[in-house]
């Protein structure tokens, strides 16, 4: 799922998304509380119709950004009161809360208001936010919906196995229509990522989606899908993409800016079939980056999302063809 | 002709450009030649390689800039120079060099290296300046072009109606493809515009395209094709957009920032048929430029270019239907 924060996958257009194939991207309950605030999105009749796009959205319960982004929190039992990051307002967030911004938004999926531990993190508070993680998962479950909304649980408990594996248990008691692992990549060192999928997602059912949060490495990606992973979001590719960082089709990177791309008359990636790359050189991109020109931003982000749905499509492909393990040897030296 | 400055009219592909049925653009032969580099330019075989751009481009001399952008002029005979605005390198440009850049940008149409005064301006000072711009005129009417590539002279003169007719007969004596009308709109009152776009006007040949340089409110645009002018550039269209401003088909401005929009279900404009009035509403776009998010420029862009294009097509068609003057009084209030 391409990034889309602020009611748009920065830089490009739903047009354009959908000429790329996505089928589904992701929204920010905490950014567009913030802005456009649920007033005015009740009043256009949700983020569907807001954006023009009327392929799948899921949305984060904000769970993450009050923990991550805002200021001054006090966190209770009913929720996280905190002040805006943008404007310092202040707010109150809860599964109450995120549930009806949810069903406002009007998302496809909606996510559970969870507690994201961050690395490192005692054994005591990843067992607390756990906890607080199953409690808010269950009053979520209760919360009316948008019609036809999906809702997904999130498993927490940092690094510890059996913490994991609870929460998973627990969840899939509650019940929901799909599971996440939240709290992986939150600053661990790379080697405990893949251990922190495995745990606790033997206990999800197989025949539900399991989404991985904020994970966007091609080898990580790949491994993740390995280990049962289904969905992936991640700002990685269209953050990069305006610093003038391509994604490649083997998962690797390299900067457009390099003074080696000055004359190169090649296409961002050989072979790759975005716009960009059927249009434009490596020198033109090179030059738009350097003078900061949107164009630059609009046409490295078209590569990446093209990158990054492209392989899930090889992905999707190989496992039916029965070759997967070879696409996971092509991507285990890529970067990340 | 909308502007593309460095290379790309700001936020817009050429595909975009193209569904518009823009067919031609202005390049600034000051700010190529800064950046990406006549070195570059060489390599990749011109602009219209290196931009993606099939279709007619025009370039400016760069006079202009030196002249207003550029730092601690020098003026000889053989041109003028200067420090780059953006990195303080010297530079020299002047007649020979101006038209040796735009051969190597590869336009459709080169312009001539001219001196524009600015406003206020004494009589000896624009006479001088009226008078360097036709020896220039005429060297860079003996320098090597770029295959089929036309050149237009520049008439300046300031507000003195006999330096300006002196001028534009000197440039027919020296033999132009087509002729401009330079140094208008340079910080005179409004009501000064019109009366610089009449002097001179009349001694150039009317089966040759004549330009009004850097002239673009509606009203000024159609009383100046009431008086002969064919061709237009204007920087605004595309510079209000991003600063969220829309221009309507009649030529009246407005904010879409307003708070008035913040639930305007409406489009940008009624009945306008761009991508960005066909799909998204004014709240959207209000809400896309809040948060600074690039398709709210895309989209802001979008609509401007179309409404100038849109202009242009409906005065052609007046022209040959002989209804122009119904046309005339409908933009007649317009704000410019």
């Amino acid at each position: 799922m391409p990034v889309g924060t602020q009611g748009t996958v920065k830089a490009l257009s739903p047009a354009e998304l959908e000429a790329e194939d996505c089928r589904i991207l992701l929204g920010n309950t905490y950014h567009l509380n913030d802005r456009p605030g649920m007033e005015i999105m009740e009043h256009v009749g949700g983020l569907h119709k807001f954006m023009g796009w009327d392929r799948a959205i899921l949305t984060d319960s904000g769970g993450f950004q009050v923990f991550s982004l805002a200021r001054l929190r006090k966190i209770t039992t009913d929720g996280v009161e905190f002040r805006s990051h943008n404007d310092g307002a202040k707010h109150f967030l809860g599964p109450r809360e995120a549930m009806n911004i949810q069903r406002i938004i009007g998302s496809d999926i909606a996510m559970v208001f969870d507690e994201c531990s961050p690395y490192p993190c005692s054994r005591d508070s990843a067992c607390q936010a756990m906890e607080r993680t199953l409690t808010w998962a269950a009053l979520c479950a209760q919360q009316p919906r948008a019609e036809g909304q999906l809702r997904f649980g999130i498993v927490q408990g940092s690094v510890f196995p059996d913490l994991r594996e609870q929460c998973a248990q627990e969840l899939v008691r509650i019940g929901f229509d799909g599971y996440a692992i939240g709290g992986v990549s939150v600053g661990e060192p790379d080697d405990l990522i893949l251990p922190g999928v495995e745990m606790g997602i033997g206990a999800l059912p197989a025949d539900r989606p399991r989404y991985l949060m904020g994970v966007g490495g091609f080898r990580q990606m790949i491994e993740s899908i390995a280990r049962g992973v289904d969905m992936f979001d991640c700002v990685m590719p269209t953050r990069v993409a305006r610093n003038g960082t391509a994604v490649l089709s083997d998962g690797r990177r390299f900067s457009v800016r390099a003074g080696a791309c000055k004359k190169d008359l090649g296409p961002i990636e050989e072979g790759c079939a975005c716009y960009a790359c059927r249009h434009f050189s490596r020198a033109y991109v090179r030059h738009l980056l350097n003078v900061d020109e949107i164009l630059g931003a609009r046409l490295m982000t078209l590569h990446n999302i093209h990158a990054y749905l492209e392989l899930m499509r090889r992905v999707r492909k190989a496992i039916e063809e029965g070759t997967f393990e070879g696409l996971r040897e092509m991507v285990k030296d890529s970067e990340d």
